[in-house]
């Protein structure tokens, strides 16, 4: 009953915010980044309770320090919001149209997508920036945080809420689920008949959750298990920096190398040099047979091809070809980023076909895979599927469309 | 197990069929309309057996209609493959590219969906639409037809393998699921790890089943509840041949008219004239009060506003704006298609923003939504969700998209 008069709030609210205009749109999120700024005291209160309830529950430091909001960190986030207004309208853009042969005219236009239900963990900073994105795009959303995160949550939606109030916006455009329980969230997702679009974001356990639960449609963000394929043909100098930098730059994220391919021909020539460069971060490397002939490391197991670490570990096998290195990573990746190192061109065009994953790199980091540097401006997760929208989504991939047919009385005949 | 091995099979294939040339895949697709004509008996003497049982179970006479095949039907879906082939390739269309600052250059282009799984009901020149439909756009598709057609189904489906085979090309470019057991179908929809997309078509039921069991994206179609509203300033005569067309024209499709909103200033001139030309086919009006102020109908409840009849039934109901006729709508449609008639530019406007739909019209028959009559050329379905697609679904809306980035050497800061 309670998420039903959630999902009835945010029906309503979807009809009106779609159609506010684009000026009014920013002006209220601009109202929105200063009320945060000047609320900050109240923010960081409340933030307090979540931290300190953190603290005595032996939560980890790399959590706590997610978690933690002071000054700082909410003029950040007042300053995304600005970003995001600066950014251009997604809405209303003509994405096609024609003039039948019997005289009707279709247009077919961009439009929000309408109620956005979104499922994080601890991060309060989500809150906020969950709801630019998606006001800034006309649409509404309810959104789940984590228990840990509660109090944080809903002092920055009460800030929100008020302003939208104070304008006379249906406040409703944003709406927090207070229960944190996992009944609640289960029952969330089962609200299909409210919510267009169910959007998780966090670790793979949640996101496995949502995609075998919800009945409403799912985009499936954030899991990476990225490979970097050094060809027989690489400069093994670019390839020791490129891996490098994709596996120890942030260990933490989805677009990191987790997997290492090599050319057979040209491990002697690598591994030791690439060995050297990630003792530097201390990464341990999981090798097969073909790889423990050239430098020291751990077995790897079928299961390493497979998995995800976050952590300084980075998996090696071995192949003979191209071909090869193709089927590999197809078989193990998560379809979020993978990349060829190589001077050959034509292994190169054969890997960008081959590699089925949202981002194939040629010579070039796997990290870069992110809204911000494709210059979408804005990001409000990575999709791994297929559907709707694959890759960084910005706000342009918050929005479907619709078609307006303009006739002077045809009928079918 | 046995959907298992199809689920790896048509993950294998996938990575062949994406890549084959458009040139490839459309002389395949020609040699398949032939083989289905030169084997025309033996499909024939299949589709018998189905027949027969269904005679033999008192299969109603319009569904054994509808399984019947014969040569000209055979010829017939022999023609809609020639005419798929003749389309645009939907592939490696540019979609966008840019070069950033830091040299790498990022190109947006087309790619199959991959695994497009289909259930459907009793129709098995579906099969052969379908296999089309997927291969032109590089997809691999898995089918999932109903027991009443298996035999025809198998025999299509056969045909189709036997030239994929001749030609070296991956036969589980399309694999047909021969259990029709309901545990078989709900498995079906938990392949998640092999099939990218599942497109169910078929009735209400159908639809109902698998949104609530996928764990597989889907993509919701067919469901039409549509709506015509009359404004008080429509032309009387226009609105009468609109309505007559969209009720009466077909009665068991998704973009006939179910529901008459009308403006309560105009009900006197319309809805006399309507009544009598209803009348022609025996049309029962479902009215509300101020509807029965001025015809004979039976009385309206509540549930016939939500009602998509597929009968010669209509229901009316009386509004006393624009505004109101919009809010009804969106109460009670299935986001498919509504329609405005009216002379009156403004009110028009109202109701094509307004309406959350995926085809929206001004003055013109609802019976228009079809991916033939909006020039896609060919259609697989008419989505009535907001993610992915929305409305007609031709041969792109088949397709996803990679980035693939070429840099020299680019790591992230």
């Amino acid at each position: 009953m309670y998420l039903q008069t959630l999902g009835e709030n945010a029906k309503n609210a979807k009809y009106t915010i779609g159609l506010l205009s684009e000026e009014r749109r920013n002006s209220i999120l601009l109202k929105v980044a200063d009320a945060l700024i000047s609320n900050a005291s109240y923010i960081i209160e409340q933030n307090k309770i979540d931290y300190d309830k953190g603290i005595s529950e032996n939560m980890k430091s790399g959590l706590l320090d997610r978690l933690l909001l002071d000054e700082k960190r909410i003029d950040g986030i007042a300053e995304g919001i600005r970003q995001v207004v600066s950014l251009p309208d997604p809405l209303n853009r003509i994405l096609s149209e024609k003039t039948l042969q019997n005289g009707m005219h279709i247009t077919k236009i961009s439009v929000p997508l309408g109620v956005i239900g979104i499922i994080y963990e601890s991060r309060p900073n989500v809150t906020a920036d969950a709801f630019s994105l998606t006001f800034k795009s006309g649409n509404v959303c309810i959104l789940k945080g984590g228990s840990d995160a509660i109090n944080s949550n809903m002092a920055i939606t009460k800030v929100i809420r008020d302003v939208l109030k104070s304008e006379n916006v249906d406040e409703n455009a944003v709406q927090l689920i207070e229960k944190t329980d996992r009944e609640t969230a289960s029952a969330f997702m089962k609200l299909n008949e409210y919510v267009d679009v169910l959007i998780p974001r966090g670790g793979a356990g949640l996101i496995k959750a949502v995609v075998n639960n919800s009945t409403i449609p799912v985009i499936e963000t954030g899991s990476g298990n990225c490979h970097i394929y050094v060809d027989k043909d690489a400069d093994t100098d670019m390839a020791v920096n490129i891996i490098y930098n994709a596996k120890t730059q942030r260990i933490g994220v989805c677009n990191a190398c987790e997997s290492l391919v090599v050319h057979e021909d040209i491990r002697e020539a690598l591994l030791p040099k690439l060995a050297e460069k990630l003792k530097e971060k201390n990464v341990e490397i999981r090798g097969d047979l073909k790889t423990k002939s050239v430098i020291d490391c751990v077995d790897a197991t079928e299961e390493d091809f497979g998995k995800e670490y976050l952590d300084y570990i980075i998996s090696v096998k071995t192949v003979s070809s191209v071909e090869e290195a193709i089927a590999h990573i197809n078989k193990y990746n998560t379809s979020h980023s993978d990349c060829i190192i190589t001077n050959n061109e034509e292994a190169a065009d054969k890997f960008l076909k081959g590699v089925d994953s949202a981002c194939v790199y040629h010579n070039a980091s796997t990290r870069f895979t992110d809204g911000f540097e494709f210059g979408l401006g804005a990001e409000i997760g990575i999709s791994t599927q297929k559907l709707h929208a694959r890759g960084p989504m910005g706000l342009e991939e918050l929005t479907s469309y619709k078609y307006t047919i303009k006739g002077n009385g045809q009928v079918r005949g």
